[in-house]
């Protein structure tokens, strides 16, 4: 059996995996009991786990816990097809579930292999964010204003977070900071999520509706944006939740640095830019209203079109630097060619 | 008694004055019976009656309307004082309220001089919103992507509207153009009227988060950008609704036409530039939630702290041109000071 693991928004305990129903956020904690990866896929397509590493980390606990019930290979291995369909864009889903398939492969029939390949993902997601702190926190200030988008906290890795961590790592280092969050429609992760946690934590934020940073940075309150990743490509494109690249060019127009974090497993070599990120499009209903715990409502005519991508690309010509676990790489840095592998 | 008039938002008809319940729509019709100036003012200020030319119209008639009623001298200039404070940026307010004053004192205790000066407002923002769409439709190219934010059309005016009622100009002179409406958080009068309206007038749109725009920019989709104002500085700096500084500065990256479509009464020459505009705070709740018709939701920790500034300034070097009544004046034009009287 796996060990014993607890993050803010996922635990295995007593043979059981139970994720925190991030849907239900910031007014209720409900923690689902999951029993299968199919059931974990569907979680995840729902957003009721969700962040980048988080969606990793929980699939393949997922596949692993399904292992330890009896699962057979040919099982696991339709399990890993569900998981890696449930987001197209977040290339750490891919990347954990690989993993695990590897893992297996090593041992044909081993159960223990997978708990401990599982068991890895989780710790090693924890030490990553924790590096990643490490490498941003030189780059805030005392008295800095700081801008984030979406949610890049506990609720979206196994450890403190990506972007939030290093927020996090920066006010644990006494320096004076403010966070101006994002509502980050359609979702309101930033509004929901990140507002809870920054709540938690006693760190001060304002929360903002999205199209109102601009007058921020304009009145000079934004010192610095950091922002998460759901996928960089070879030459540093960041593929990150809708919103970020309109972040980026008015950081850009104000002089303000723009700061990407993520964990290494988010780089994918395979894609040579951001126009060979696939963008998945959602449910037309999440922009014609809102819905979650609160109640559902709907504003809009009913039958209106509407786009409605899941993420957007930031071209590496706007991003200051990426904050990786193994390392900080500026813009030059990324333009020469800094992530890819050594040759 | 004055003569009846009609608009999409506004009815004077059988001595009795009323407005659409803006805060309703799109999901119901519901005409409110207006039977004082402080209980217009509480309309504008709680939104049910918005679009900065048509509180300036509703503001008169509903002057003139208390003077046939039988009010006393004291009691219009208390009136008068009441309207002019229910929102402090719109100047179109103002204006249209000091031309009753103005009206009133050349004939002190006249009723039929406010009637005849109230209708003569109405008539006039009619006229200016058709001249407005007159000199801003050779601006627009068949096949157009055309952004917009907030909503400026009959439900801002008592006329086609302004930046809206180019649109609906160009789109009844048979050019093929498709509209990206901002949904204009916290109060949605995008998603809630502009789609309304559109939908009514038959004009083909999509209803997009506001943190969507930049993607729609950089995927080559929107062509033009035009939007309304709430106050014209001397100095061609415009505000207008939150986040139409933020779209002004994509368009500007991504090298898409910018304008601006506003009536001459728009323009406050007491205001050397955007600096001297007053921005209204408006209530928390708005940011943490939302609320209408369609309920009442809130999804963010209770106490979370707010930024909820009604408008924003977008400089003029950011503006491709401003279409008035009187003409267009492109940047070049606003910078030699063309806004100013000829003196």
């Amino acid at each position: 059996m796996m060990k014993e693991m607890r993050s803010l928004g996922l635990r295995y305990e007593g043979g059981r995996l139970f994720v925190l129903d991030q849907q239900r956020l910031p007014d209720e904690e409900v923690w689902i009991s999951c029993e299968s990866p199919a059931q974990m896929a569907g979680l995840i397509r729902d957003l009721n786990v969700r962040g980048a590493p988080l969606i990793g980390v929980a699939a393949a606990l997922s596949l692993a816990h399904d292992a330890e019930a009896g699962a057979t290979a040919e099982a696991i291995l339709e399990g890993a097809k569900v998981l890696r369909a449930a987001r197209p864009t977040a290339v750490n889903l891919m990347w954990a579930v690989d993993r695990m398939i590897s893992a297996r492969n090593r041992e044909p029939g081993g159960v223990s292999v997978l708990a401990t390949e599982a068991e890895t993902i989780f710790d090693e997601d924890v030490v990553l964010c924790e590096q990643i702190a490490s490498n941003g926190t030189g780059l805030f200030a005392d008295g800095d204003g700081i801008l984030t988008h979406c949610n890049t906290g506990g609720l979206a890795t196994a450890g403190v977070g990506t972007a939030l961590g290093v927020i996090r790592r920066v006010f644990s280092e006494g320096k004076r900071i403010h966070v101006y969050v994002d509502e980050t429609r359609p979702l309101l992760q930033g509004a929901r999520l990140t507002a809870w946690e920054l709540q938690r934590l006693g760190i001060a934020f304002t929360l903002i509706c999205d199209n109102m940073a601009a007058a921020l940075m304009r009145e000079g309150r934004i010192h610095k944006v950091i922002v998460g990743a759901d996928r960089i490509a070879a030459n540093g494109d960041v593929a990150n939740k809708i919103g970020t690249y309109g972040v980026a060019v008015l950081a850009s127009h104000h002089k303000i640095p723009f700061y990407v974090a993520a964990p290494s497993s988010t780089v994918d070599l395979a894609c040579p830019s951001g126009k060979s990120i696939p963008i998945e499009q959602r449910d037309p209903e999440e922009v014609r209203g809102a819905s979650g715990s609160f109640g559902s409502v709907r504003w809009s005519p009913a039958q209106s079109l509407v786009y409605n991508p899941a993420f957007d690309v930031t071209p590496v010509d706007l991003i200051t630097g990426i904050i990786l676990d193994r390392g900080y790489l500026s813009r030059a840095a990324l333009k020469e060619g800094r992530l890819l592998p050594k040759r």
